[in-house]
């Protein structure tokens, strides 16, 4: 027998008339709040353990409404359990399933909570689970960097300003700008997971509650550090959802500016880099086509977390206290943001390691383009042309350099005097890309010792946390 | 048996190694792009009718073509379609599934165009269709608009700004300005669907085809007006989903507005209306509630519709053309708007003729408030005191008026002519509710006979369509 | 002697106690609405034109009045207008100086009107030149793109998806793309143009006035097409304000799109075009960068708009009806909008007939990539092979030129032969660049001389506005 | 004379032709950036100390520089300095008036750094110090609020759900939720602050730079913690600014939310507080009008901020590194954020003091409305009855007391009993608001006795920083 066949609505007392078909559908939310139950029932196990604990419960009552609700986790993780819409929501679903499964003993369990303090319990307890599992597979991709980072310490390229090739850098460095957005974010999610991590159990509709409840014990058992500090804020906060949704529409434009980077590289013109097969996919008319629709696809996706940031706060603009039903529209934005980050993270842990360096084609780009006019400049200026001469000086070996197809190193030592008498043959030893990279050689630089010397100290700060 | 134990990929030739199965699951869109399955056999109906009158396909290949979609569109509307997830999107799984049912010939209804002329395709016919759906709605509730504000023409309520009484109104109008916002909205909605009705069909990858194609026959064949100009444009345009993204966030924006006021009129410091149960819910702790969580979850969801904008702009900004993997991305933001905007108009369709104004309460809250105190300072300007002058003399009665708790028209005509000696007994006439709200007697005025007038205007308008 | 002297407020009379002087700051508009001058006195000469048409004015003060407010805007242009921000926006300054001007009769302006229609028409009136502005600048573009195109009409490049080369494109056909998402802009613009174009004058402070004012007359006067139809709405709409946005932001996105490719096009991978030096900058420490500066910053405004949309409609949300002083808020992102559009129309407008093609190197891409692997597909399916089966065998021969490092044109017929024996000495003519665009003969196709009849058409469309 | 005059750019070497003049004003950030004058000089002056330390610079060179920049500063802040729109920037007027004052030595500066890591060093400055400034106006503002609370701490006044009475709470409790929300954002904000506190100086363009430079020296001077860890992503990364507009929108959300109650409360409707004169403005048509503008306004600029964050994130989707000229636009939707941050804090903390409670409006509204329905239901729980039979109970006897006009308090002990017929006639000292609001007696819970400890805690809390 479906419980949809009871009339009951947990609020039908006071109302003469049946809630229309459509608006029931329309206000509904267990179509997508049914992915709390776990949070939901963990919660509601807290609850009865303390009001048995302050004898508002008999232990009886606390162990059937206890086993009950083991019993209806495990009928709904074997797919067994009867979702109703007309219940609403998956509070009242399982509670009405309690009640039908253990007698009058399932209605005390409610007594000194309300929806309100409960679904903040649910979302907060579920999200502090999805931050580690998003934490964990940030930090396997971190790992993934360091590692290709390491092998990649010597590796020449050219780095770019502007899309321009500026100064040559190395690939294991550029890597480590990934590693450096992606640490920053790291520390905002644990941010977020520390401001959440408050109970807010016991506010109950907006008020507290006249029982003599321990919000303290409640708030021990579900791992929380401390029971929220006002009622009224407790059931109309949504911060921990802005919040992660700030931290993941950052993540993920860190990871659209590594996929733009990505695919640019993946071009015929670049060819910096492979990507594997199984990252790919191909066309359906052209053949030839090896897409990488991997990063691509995640670029595409910022624009959805950012969605749903926006979404988020246009949501809670200007409402007024305490809970309104506007807060309903809190999960879906937020469980598709974490579903994304979850899945884009996972993509880039599992894709980085298996990125193939070109880096024949990586040196030969680096070589073109005037790479090391900065390095000129500098020997100038060590030999005691302001910078600023210097800078002009070397802008006009450049314009030359172009207009005779040759690149500086590769200009007679005449040629080169020609725009400053000051220039001597070991002018050449800093024209080199080797050279160039090398002399880069301090704290954050691109040269290859400082670059391994940067993955060795974020190998550390990954272990300490 | 099941066709994802086939090996096939429509672009596996060149490929050595298989797709990764979680970037299967990721990269695939058959999850949510199936509901596009109707306009994607209509399209593919169309492609391949052009087909066989150009002589690309024989009459009975197109015919056995034509069958067989027709066939899988019926076992799809059956619920005995088999969706395949490595088949990646709804494209794939229809044209396996015809190749399966049909033979080669199936293989050859791809023939001059590609998956990206063929989705652009589809959205369009799918947009295209919803946008009819959405405006038939919208269309219902700008009837049930008029119908009430006809009935309210009369009924006079404070005219609020900045949340303070401003001016006695009649509620008829102030339904009106809600109207007017709306017919707006419909306005937006024509010229999207105006944009959109072009045929992208082929525009193959992103060149054309070297068939001998016939795209206005295509079109006209899908009811578009004409073939797009430009195919590198046809496959990486998404403008008309932005574009009707922007039409639904600012009706949402509307629908917030006019949610906003029913939440306040339905409060108990207002009571200004109110709403049937059926469009109500209670709380499951505090028995007397009777919230409106109609209106609520509707302004909750503009945040929804707004996100989703910022979402599609996020999406398209900065790619280059011409189609790329970040453009599966459009459709969930586009598909939820589409679903929110219907079921948000459906209930305030549904809703609006069921509001009940509390006629005496709006009465009595306009005579409070010195509602008439413009109505004052015109009397005083129509016997040739200065605008800025009379403004400065009713701010000082007004003030008196506060300090003794009466309103202007509670006043005797000594405690008047304190503050401007030209008054006199007729000054009574326009301190009244009704004297104020039909002095206000032009077009766009509050008077209850510009309202009906209005309302028979807008009853023309719409029957123009 | 300053305005900044007088001790009054428009409307000063109820209160006790002085604004604070940062609040007074705080809440001005007249730092940001000084630009209205123009239009609010428009606005105010056909307000007083109306006033005496109707009797409430007489001829001679209306003159004084008309010809005060001629020498005000005289003195605004001239620089030498005193603005008070105790008086806080412009209406008030330029009301305040009119009395100060003409004496009492200027306080008789103000009859009939509040500052709610004012500021409306005043915004109003002001969009609509600058539509009209933005839309002579994107009309100048759009010429531009088709004069390019038309001389680049047969220079073949490589089309791109997902950034990997697909088939062979013109330049002038890629170009057309982006002068068909701009067309479509331009209708946006118009759509919104027409949608504004309706005077609030009269809807007074939000209910109408007890004047006998003629609201056609004031509509025609200052080129309206009618007066709204409610006064509510009129005061409370920013719809128009949204409208315009969400045209820029997609006008910006297109740009954005435009410039994104313009930075990859110059730099020295792609190296597929050249801008001039007047458009580009340099660096100060790397002599030798040539960066695209206009392009990326077009590109980075993107946001600025885009964020100024949400803005609006965030100002906008759950906003009670009519007037309320948030609306404040919604010049700034407006203003800076329409600041923005020009701005960016003007420098793509300059930049766009200054691209030089570098048609070499785009030949040389194209030729590289397979490109032309579609057209062996299409080869294979005329001798009749199905579509899927051909793609098949081209994926193979593709995979066997990257392994020997030679396109399909590079092989021997021997080679081709080993993956389909059906093939003859006849493909080589597919193989081809010239031959893959020409026959992409279709409307809306590649081939040169679809190209230029589409340049012909879009010529046309521009004539007929 | 005027630098103008001077034909050079920092980077004009190579260059052939003039930057066209609308180019010019364009790419110029001058307009805005010039507010960075101070941290510019401070990060020029810690850079000289540090290059005269290794060496790269004589004392006396220094000596020359800091002096010089000393007296720029001086110039800027007496308003004597004049600023060039053709020198591009602060950077470049700073540097190019050095050169001016100081001679050749004055070009010596900009060794060993770029802008790109200049304006990286110096908006982190400008912003740590504005971090510093908005965290002391939030402090004003708790504080005030806990002030407040305190006074009201016994205040009755009803706590609503969907704007429904729901509970009875105090005012002070009401005010509690507020200091929470804007605690969380203070915690916030100081994260942000960590993580913003590093020195990008010595990052050069993108990959360190050839010099000697000692990146901890200048990171100490500058009172950074330390030199970040890459340069490549020292230039390129903004995610302080998106960090702080995320922090800036929350904040503004919960001044939105606590503005749209001080606007209800304000209304005629709710009377429940009134604001001081000062913060309020009057009409220009409606002499009675007392409009709470300041709230409003705050409310509004919501959007604003909303807007600016967006604009950061769309700014930096897809962005290659290292540097690109589309950076340039991060500095302004980050200072106005600053500016409108700073401002409304300003008024909120000016205003909060001043709010007066009409205690005896809010208690009278308490009264209405069935506020103690769920006292009722607690009463019947504690005597047997579970929990959701008793909601039942009570559900129809607030059905009976709507239909009646009466309240629960005001019917009879046998009109009570026809629903259960336990109840007995303590029940009425639960139906008090007093009683009510004392027994929500635990953490968080609303009775004045909590409200009260709350305060306590809450100012222990900001003492400890």
């Amino acid at each position: 027998m479906s419980r949809d066949e009871q009339p009951l609505k947990p609020w039908g007392g006071r109302f003469s008339e049946a809630t229309d078909a459509f608006v029931e559908r329309f206000t509904a939310s267990v179509g997508f709040d049914q992915r709390l139950y776990h949070h939901d029932i963990s919660g509601s196990i807290a609850h009865a353990t303390m009001l048995a604990r302050v004898g508002v419960l008999t232990e009886t009552e606390c162990r059937e409404i206890v086993d009950g609700l083991e019993a209806i986790r495990g009928d709904i993780e074997a797919g067994t359990f009867n979702w109703s819409v007309s219940l609403e929501d998956v509070h009242m679903n399982v509670e009405a399933a309690l009640t039908e499964r253990i007698g009058p003993t399932g209605k005390k369990l409610h007594t000194g909570r309300s929806r309100n303090d409960q679904v903040a319990t649910d979302i907060r307890l579920y999200l502090r689970d999805e931050i580690d599992t998003v934490d964990a597979e940030l930090t396997r991709l971190l790992t993934g960097l360091l590692d290709l980072a390491e092998r990649e310490a010597g590796t020449i390229m050219p780095g770019f300003t502007h899309l321009q090739t500026a100064q040559p850098v190395t690939f294991g460095h550029h890597l480590l700008a990934w590693f450096e957005m992606l640490q920053r974010d790291a520390g905002r999610l644990a941010d977020c997971r520390k401001r959440l991590n408050q109970s807010p159990l016991g506010a109950a509709a907006l008020a507290g509650t006249t029982y003599p409840i321990d919000r303290a014990y409640t708030a021990e058992l579900l791992g929380f550090t401390a029971p929220t500090e006002n009622s009224l804020d407790s059931v109309s906060d949504r911060d921990f959802g802005v919040e992660f949704c700030a931290f993941a529409a950052l993540l993920m434009t860190h990871l659209s500016r590594a996929s733009e980077e990505l695919v640019l590289w993946a071009s015929a013109q670049f060819d910096f880099i492979a990507l594997p097969d199984r990252f790919c996919t191909g066309s359906s008319i052209m053949p030839q086509k090896k897409n990488p629709d991997v990063p691509e696809l995640v670029r595409g996706k910022t624009g959805r977390v950012n969605g749903h940031l926006v979404s988020l706060l246009t949501l809670m603009k200007s409402q007024p206290l305490a809970y309104n039903k506007d807060n309903q529209e809190d999960k879906e934005p937020l469980f598709d943001t974490i579903d994304t980050v979850k899945d884009c993270l996972r993509a880039f842990a599992d894709m980085v390691p298996a990125i193939e360096a070109n880096r024949e084609a990586m040196y030969a780009a680096a070589k073109r383009g005037f790479a090391t006019a900065t390095d000129l400049a500098d020997y100038l200026v060590g030999r005691g042309i302001p910078f600023r001469d210097a800078h002009d000086i070397v802008g006009k070996s450049v314009a030359y350099g172009i207009d005779q197809g040759r690149d500086l190193a590769e200009m007679t030592l005449q040629e080169l005097q020609q725009f400053c008498a000051i220039i001597e043959a070991d002018v050449f030893d800093v024209l080199t890309l080797e050279g160039s990279v090398a002399a880069r050689n301090h704290i954050g630089g691109t040269a290859p010792s400082q670059v391994r010397e940067a993955v060795g100290r974020a190998r550390r700060r990954i272990a300490a946390g």
